[in-house]
């Protein structure tokens, strides 16, 4: 079912990585990558990606300089602050070089910890979308009981969406759990309000019947509470209420280590409890902290294009990292063009075939910022 | 500010207790009433609704009998499964006796572990709305870091609302804390993807134009992370996002659950830790904990109307219980009425005075369940 072909044949697997537009400098990004490319050895190319004097000397302070990371020049940084369409203005930012990179092929993937929007409107300029993808999404990947991550999308690219646009969600969503996990047919969740057919709001209901008549593995509509049980393989919403749901997590571990600060400074028994559990509380926190653990896929973005968190340590860029490796590997890209290739019942003739409506839709550059 | 008007004057609050439909039984939920009849003493009275012979060998049970308890008879019990519509149909209820002695003046408040649906719908019937609000809400208690707890609503009672509905969502809700609280203009946030008016979706754009005229103390939109954080003294949203929000919240706990088992049973310094901080790991799970810490205030009914978690242990009714009493205590119920009697600004005609718009609503039992 996989292709595998760069670890069949060898061919390393060739990545630009963003540099700037992270919140703690150039500096973290540029470790995290070196940290990657030794690790990664022969397997994997990093082409680092920004300012090339910033990036020269925070390679030269690091105690080895890997021989498989190159530097690419770029002028100018992204902001969280810059509107996505003042950004994709800006044809000599990181984020811009990044994408030229990866649109003539001398990368299979971008990676940037930098302004979502920003990046999602730039990619869909440079790489527009896979054939048959009205809109692409952001996908989040969210940790489960079981210690793997579920993806959920789209989490903030489409406020406001149509029933085929959830569809073509959930095919992404099942190529790329797919082709990442082999797993023949993942099981699609619809993110409602109750188990029900009925229930939900309109673009639910809608959405579950158009899902019902698709080729995937839908199980049907899943609650609030079926996402970190992992009792689901992939979870598809709007991009309202996705972007909630990931903020809202985002904000679990800062929280718990609040409580826990204001509980260990009170108790003694408690500060030995904590010292001897740190590591534990720790990775209980990380769980949550998308600055850690995470990352997220542009899917239906025709390119590899992945978003790290902006406040990434050198160790959560080199994890990230090795899921775009993994990416490359597995050929997700190419998994989910013949998933909208083959199935056409996922595009918007099919919609409109069955529901007898017609409407017009394109792709704005509507998207969050971060 | 606030009436107090029970405890100045000495007269216990009275709340009538649901002891039926709870996942557990019915001798929780009586061992609960009496912890808190025992610890109200003079200053409350508490009548459990219920089948009486089932109520008496739960009470004959327990080591004490309080003399500020006493047992109203109901034959039947609403389940997890039945509709609301067909439980309002059933006239001999806990659920329809309770709300009896609610309408009757017998009681200041009733509390159920019961179906949310079947009590939202029988309230309305029974108790009707607070004059000028067209739909009530399910308004969940969130903790926060402050270690207080903030509202959110709606959490489940309507998934598609109109501008109008958020607004007295917001005046409801800012009604309740400022009377809970003491606090005179609560600070009211409405949930979306990004604090510039521009983001969100139609409904969210509406609401903050509707809500930035109005004579609350609107701060403009808040993000889902802005929740846990506690900036903010209560936050606003459709049942739809509410509702998927809350039921995520309550899937935190079991998920940190089985994360602190996994890690403690493989690492003996983890368990040694773990042993310690056994009291505090149960207060962080207890934080999200809705069965333990929590319970919801039905907002907009013209009564007192609690639900608590039907897999609730006797310390978390009793909880719940003093909550109801600090409700009848402070006079929500009045603060509420006063709020939507004085501000003609949260009324439909309002709407359509600024809209320009006509719109017909009425209120659905539409609902959700548990």
């Amino acid at each position: 079912m996989k292709a595998n072909t760069h670890t069949q044949t060898g061919t390393p697997a060739r990545i630009a990585l963003d540099v700037m537009g992270s919140d703690n400098g150039v500096s973290g990004i540029v470790a995290g990558g070196a940290l990657a490319a030794l690790d990664f050895g022969a397997s994997a190319h990093i082409t680092l990606v920004g300012q090339s004097t910033q990036i020269e000397s925070a390679l030269a302070a690091l105690e080895q300089r890997p021989d498989n990371i190159s530097v690419h020049h770029a002028e100018r940084e992204i902001t969280m602050d810059d509107s996505p369409s003042d950004a994709v203005r800006m044809p000599d930012t990181s984020v811009a070089a990044g994408l030229k990179l990866l649109k003539s092929g001398q990368v299979e993937a971008f990676m940037s910890p930098g302004n979502t929007g920003a990046v999602m409107a730039g990619s869909l300029l440079t790489l527009g979308r896979i054939s048959g993808v009205n809109r692409p999404a952001i996908c989040a990947l969210f940790p489960t009981s079981g210690l793997r991550t579920r993806p959920v999308l789209d989490v903030g690219a489409n406020t406001s969406c149509k029933p085929i646009n959830l569809l073509q969600f959930a095919a992404l969503g099942s190529a790329y759990v797919s082709a990442m996990e082999g797993i023949e047919s993942p099981r699609v969740g619809l993110l409602s309000i109750g188990e029900e057919r009925s229930k939900g709001n309109d673009l639910i209901v809608k959405s579950h019947e158009l899902l019902e008549k698709s080729p995937l593995n839908f199980i049907g509509n899943v609650e609030g509470r079926d996402i970190l049980s992992g009792d689901v393989d992939l979870v598809v919403t709007d991009g309202f209420t996705g972007n909630i749901l990931l903020k809202f997590a985002e904000s679990i571990s800062p929280f718990l280590t609040s409580r826990i600060r204001h509980q260990v400074s009170t108790n003694i028994f408690s500060r030995i409890g904590a010292g001897l559990m740190s590591p534990f509380l720790r990775r209980l926190r990380r769980a949550f902290d998308y600055a850690e653990s995470g990352g997220a896929p542009l899917l239906g973005i025709d390119g590899l294009v992945f978003i790290c968190h902006g406040g990434s340590s050198p160790r959560a860029i080199k994890n990230a990292l090795a899921i775009v490796k993994k990416m490359i590997e597995n050929n997700v890209i190419g998994a989910m063009r013949k998933e909208m290739m083959n199935n056409t019942a996922l595009h918007v003739d099919a919609e409109r075939r069955m529901s007898g409506q017609t409407h017009e839709q394109e792709t704005s550059l509507e998207s969050s910022h971060g």
